[in-house]
């Protein structure tokens, strides 16, 4: 079915179920082959891409259902997210919908509430709606142009990481359970967009003493293997927890 | 008149002009006397206190809604203001408006957009509006008791001040042009909830070199008076965007 009979079709019940003027953009973020990628969709007969986002039904916490529509996109639960800001300009969307009836659900103004979610990127699995014909994972650095202000919203929600570096879990979450020093470093240079002196930044993760090094390196390749290391989750939480000092 | 019939003559024209569902709260904070003060106000009819807020109308961004909103209870414009947090929870009011009629404008679901604004104590004056009996500056570290989850929103806004004091201007905002070592010292005090050494802290300030030392200390009392500074506001701003490094 087309997209425009698809909405038509879900109007009636969407007013009756959702609360109006409220919708949730999901900005989610995995880290894979050195590259930081967002999770992005296209819709049926539309050439941009947009962020999966949602409504909140009345009866459900906002933050619930910021949770269910990223279990419904993206098949996880138990995945870190935060709320990072809202997005209540004029005509955010509604000249999107300009050919459709005034009663359309779609066509009233949305003020959007803004999820960033950081996700293991080999835990999960993408799911597509009805909705949509394509949802991959665009590398950051390259990423095509997007519908309505979904940019913004994007630029802000890695704004937001780029802040909260030193004080939130974000390494942890985005880098699987064992990572190089290399790996960990690309992260944060991407996060940071910047590069970094490799023997600084080596020199403050270590002094930080927040990282753990295992024994045995990863195998494979004739060269000597890269060290490994993980988080030690208690040091890390408390050091977040006074804010990891100075810049990088 | 008292609130019942006020609230019930104002809900139609409410519903006619505001995006329902959507509310926006505002933690007004000011410095004064050694103390951070919170702008509370007392509903007619009522014990408890509660945050000025107000809605956004049909045909207005959310944050020229803010300003408005400020601007009707300080009375004061070029003020700076921060959206912190969108609370979402269910029967954050309803509650309150239990005994009133379903129709009533204030009795739906509410989802509330927090505000924060630092105000110079000196500079702005209270305006009460219709609905209140009392409208009064209350030092954060004595609050009365709040009501609906207005202490859940006024908490949320003084964490964020703590964990934004090394990249907002926060003490620019909140301190006068020209303050003392001591009341930047108190003011980083109360909002850190922690004593800090005098040495120590007067030793980091200087070192960010980020203040101006007048030549003329502040005039009265026997003792020799003690020497004023004030935010040198280019090298603060710079500082700023790299973050203030380290703990207090």
């Amino acid at each position: 079915m087309e997209l425009k009979s698809l909405l038509e079709q879900r109007s009636e019940t969407s007013w009756k179920n959702y609360i109006p003027h409220i919708s949730i953009d999901s900005v989610i973020f995995g880290f894979h082959d050195g590259t930081l990628k967002v999770l992005l969709l296209k819709m049926k007969d539309q050439e941009l891409w947009g962020l999966p986002g949602g409504y909140v039904y009345k009866e459900e916490p906002l933050d619930a259902a910021a949770v269910r529509i990223l279990k419904d996109r993206a098949g996880a639960t138990d995945i870190y997210l935060q709320q990072f800001y809202t997005f209540g300009d004029l005509n955010r969307s509604e000249g999107f919908f300009e050919d459709y009836p005034d009663t359309l659900w779609n066509k009233q103004r949305f003020i959007s509430i803004g999820y960033y979610a950081l996700v293991d990127y080999s835990k999960v699995g993408i799911i597509m709606d009805e909705f949509s014909t394509a949802c991959e994972w665009k590398d950051i650095e390259q990423l095509p142009p997007f519908m309505m202000d979904h940019r913004q919203i994007f630029d802000k929600a890695l704004l937001t990481l780029r802040k909260q570096l030193n004080n939130k879990p974000i390494g942890y979450n985005l880098l699987p359970e064992q990572f190089t020093m290399p790996e960990i470093q690309k992260l944060y240079e991407i996060i940071l967009d910047k590069k970094l002196n490799r023997g600084n930044f080596y020199r403050k993760l270590l002094r930080y003493d927040i990282l753990l090094k295992h024994e045995e390196p990863r195998k494979g390749g004739a060269h000597r293997a890269p060290d490994l290391y993980s988080f030690d989750l208690e040091k890390y939480q408390k050091a977040l927890k006074e804010g990891l000092s100075g810049g990088w």
